[in-house]
């Protein structure tokens, strides 16, 4: 694994001759995740999945992109939001610049719901316009199944995660520090009807901005999630590298 | 002053009730900066520079961000360019977005030359565009002045730092572990007639990536010089502020 | 229900002022659908299910888009595909305009994978600008469900459904002239490792374009599957319908 | 004559392979046309138009487009209007993927007056950037000089008709069972005195929506007027053809 | 007439409180124009028709741009084109800055054939978008008319005169000094069956770039041709005046 | 020296054979400059340069562009600001014209601070995108040390002059009879704090629009000012030819 950030340009040129030549990006976001949590809440989680994926995939880990399309949140102070066609544009830029590069592969680990549809649109229009290197887009490969396992709170709904005991899991397992457990408080907000069918604004569903119970959150079942989600993914590139090397 | 990255929504909150409400955004590069000094070299000088600035002003920091328009040095392995257009629009949002929540002012700290003009068009077009809140960008103000106090190997060229006494001084001064002191080499390319009057590739000019000598870089340097430019930073800062209550 | 392309104005401003002010958008394509089934396979299946769907709503029926992003099958003739902005313009545009017209609701039926993300673009942006009227995009709800109820041949892979049992089904089902039983060949293409993981281009896998068997087609299975997904698709709509009641 | 919507890829290869290349698309509208004619008049009167052409050249006759830039009568109930740069964006999107596909020619037969300039636009912007096939676009050639001669009312202004006896007649001979023949009523509304001259919405000019006279309708002129466009639409189609292979 | 060029703010300002606050824009080209005109033939046949306007209207005359959209006679020296979308963005530009300085019309004469699409393109959009002040596009209005009064020579194509005995008049009638009558030759070139009816490069159809005959010229059919245009645009001006006061 | 207005193309086409193959585009702006100055004072200032420019280098004189993008002077009559974009558009098309027609530089002279940004981004772009032919845009160098040595009067703000002493020479050395002495008056504005330091508009500073004192102007120093910015623009561009020399 080799780390973008910290390396020189002559330990990429050395990756780059050698290694797997696959890339893996974590994209966040700086939004609201209630009283108890930091900003950068998804961001902590993309990076700590897209390490864990790195090295087992001896990697180039680059640095994450700690702003995402959080619009649906705006409403609470601290949320920080880019639009959708600028994620998508910051996404094909690098990925352009990893192709030329000679890079294999470009994996997105996205942490943010927002960012799906701009990512997979760049990996579209990567595919589209004939890019040599693929980008392939994971949204946490294998979650729902690792929390059904270790959840004890109830879902505020199904697949919804917010502030709740799966986020600050994860957050007590990177940056404890930065988890205020003094604060934990649930909120089960009532959700329209139509809740996941159309796209709507979150902030004012829940006055706290939590959806779900952090108070059954330990740092133990956050490293179980982050375990397992970067096992899943490491699954899915490895079928993507197998298709690469047969094409 | 506020690490937005650390804070929780409701810590914001209070802060914009009652603080200065400045935002300070350092934008790095990710890029090449010889066989000595990492790629994140323009991130984390930008981003001490920031901090520097936002404690003095009790600001808001925000989370740096870790790609510039860097296409000059996309020739060496490492580099992770974004096109201009990207930088300009990654810079508007995130203002827009601040002046929706109500802050006074965002201040960008800018690490990389390639940002310049990106940057400055942003903040142009917020306020050909009549945004409320202005968008002020700074170029390390005030750093030939120190470097010249502080420099003991000559320049490259005239204002030209790359990899040299300057860049690995301030790198030694944030992050020490990241520099490669046994891999110093100086290099003073001959440049071309026209150098700095016309946009050009670097790296072609540079086989080392190195613009002048790291040799006589100190830690001790590094911090008098992010000590000075934040100093300047923070007199120009005051000085639009001090407009913008006139106004 | 009305027809918009065959009503007068008039009769649109009655069914405007008295009705639901639901429209419902067919979206197909003109696209390669083996050598038994015409290219426009998939307007003439979003346009079954889009004109049950709107008689159960009592809703505005609009003409079917013909065109769709079908890149990824380009290389054959007959498929021709429209960019992927171009359908995310035409929809929104389309939307925008409903929206001054005061329509409660737009409903798009999606006949083609192509179209997912540009579509779900559009309905974002709405959103995300603040259009009054919401936009919800249905990619035929309850198809898989009712394909494993009533299909006899194996999928070519899982969900993935092309000139098979079920687009051939539901093409004798509306339109049985355009079906060529004689030239019926199944296909099963060995698909690479990381298909589904990754955007890549159809038509080098099936030269024939078929991915699965049509033999076992009957138009009865096709009113079956064009009943199921267009109640499924009811369903939905009526949950967004309440959800926007309670708004 | 192949009638794409109809056809299987194969056939089109066949069609390719052996015969003129050239591709017929009709642009329409959905629009209103007084309290007595459908929506969709120009949709159907282009569609008419164009598949007698394609007769004529034995050409590939694409899916009506239903959408056009038809802002000026958007305050009429019914009116479905998308915007200019988006029906450049799509008459270029086709016919790239028509050259691509190895077409000879595009010939846009065009239904709606607001399309005029975006279907131009497209065209100039295909030539001006070195697209291999032409794209020409008919306004309906001969429709003045064929109105002259079969039309017994008088024009609402010169070359002005809206739902008047041209268009009810075309519409009675394409799509009789669309036309209210009851609710016929004449209108000649005063025009401003620079109407034609610029850019001016029409809805707000006539009431019914009505510019002309339906009563002296028959479907026997608009089988007249029909064949006439369409003989002069050859006619230029032929010398553009000629042009073609003397190039 | 107030020379914008030459004119102050304040007899700007005095002229838009009592005066027609109409503004006239000569729209020209940079391109070839055989070897006895200058580059510059069309941007001084339409100032010199702009001009004549202004004077009868009492009007605001605008500089004249100075560039087009010629793509179509790139191939030989000189020529200087502008995309399209160019031409389109300056003249909405333009027109923005008037509307808001409070002008009543904004008149373009547009002195090149490439320029016809993106102007007008410039006119609809600002109306499409609700702009309170019309632009109206004039390209020449009478020119045919008064050519076939005073043209001694045949047209090279019904319509077409390039270099040939009217532009050569016109210039002649302007500026004298810069026709260079020793250089007259006359050019019939042999036009593709499909002139005129599509898109096409001219320059590889004229060696001299001359489309008919120069030796007839003379001043005073210039001035003729001139007046006559310059009569015919305050014609139609006046009759966008009378609709504007009856709006 | 060439002027390309005057010239033929045959006159072009003899100059790119044998010629130093440097074009001179002057870039104005059509903005207000006090009671006395013309609204074409900074395009007469940047011709006059550029003719003198293009005089001394044997250069292609291209015809001023005559609008700028002068928007922080919009609120008073008689400016005509164009976009940013729209600067950057049309200086990268004329441009990439001159580039394919195989000039070896174009050199800009530009008049207008508001178009440094727009300016340097096209020629940013063309480097970034590998256009053969370099853009180099000047901003009046040596303006400042000329401006020191002949100034009778005080600087507005440093670096600042409008309708000033500096700027009346310069109209009085090359149009006279544009200036009106009888309504010169000083101005010496308060200026924010933050002047200089972010975009604001520049009107409401100074109610007559002039930034400084005009009365000391005379010819004489327009024309020392203009001969030395010239002189040193004509430095600026022997250093870039030579630089292209060894490239």
């Amino acid at each position: 694994m080799i780390e973008l950030a910290n390396a020189t340009w002559t330990e990429v040129g050395d990756f780059l001759a050698s290694g797997t030549r696959v890339a893996v990006l974590p994209f966040g976001a700086l939004e609201q995740h209630g009283p108890h949590l930091p900003l950068s809440t998804d961001t902590l989680q993309a990076d700590a999945v897209a390490r864990r994926l790195a090295e087992s995939l001896d990697a180039a880990l680059l640095p994450p992109v700690a702003y995402g399309n959080t619009w649906s949140n705006d409403a609470l102070p601290g949320t920080v939001s880019i639009g959708a066609d600028t994620v998508t544009a910051l996404c094909a830029d690098i990925a352009a610049s990893l192709d030329r590069a000679g890079y294999a592969l470009l994996v997105e680990v996205n942490g943010d719901f927002g960012n799906r549809l701009p990512l997979q649109r760049a990996a579209e229009r990567a595919a589209a316009t004939g890019q040599r290197m693929p980008v392939v887009v994971l949204d946490y490969p294998g979650l729902v199944e690792i929390a059904d396992a270790v959840k004890e709170s109830p879902w505020a709904a199904p697949g919804l995660c917010h502030a709740d005991e799966l986020e600050t899991s994860m957050v007590l397992a990177v940056a404890p520090a930065l988890v205020h457990p003094d604060r934990y408080s649930a909120a089960y907000p009532q959700l329209p009807a139509d809740f996941g069918l159309r796209q709507m604004p979150l902030a004012p569903l829940s006055p706290s901005g939590v959806f779900g119970d952090p108070r059954p959150a330990t740092a133990e079942k956050g490293e179980q999630i982050l375990a397992h989600v970067a096992a899943e993914s490491e699954r899915v590139v490895r079928r993507v590298l197998a298709g690469l090397d047969t094409a």
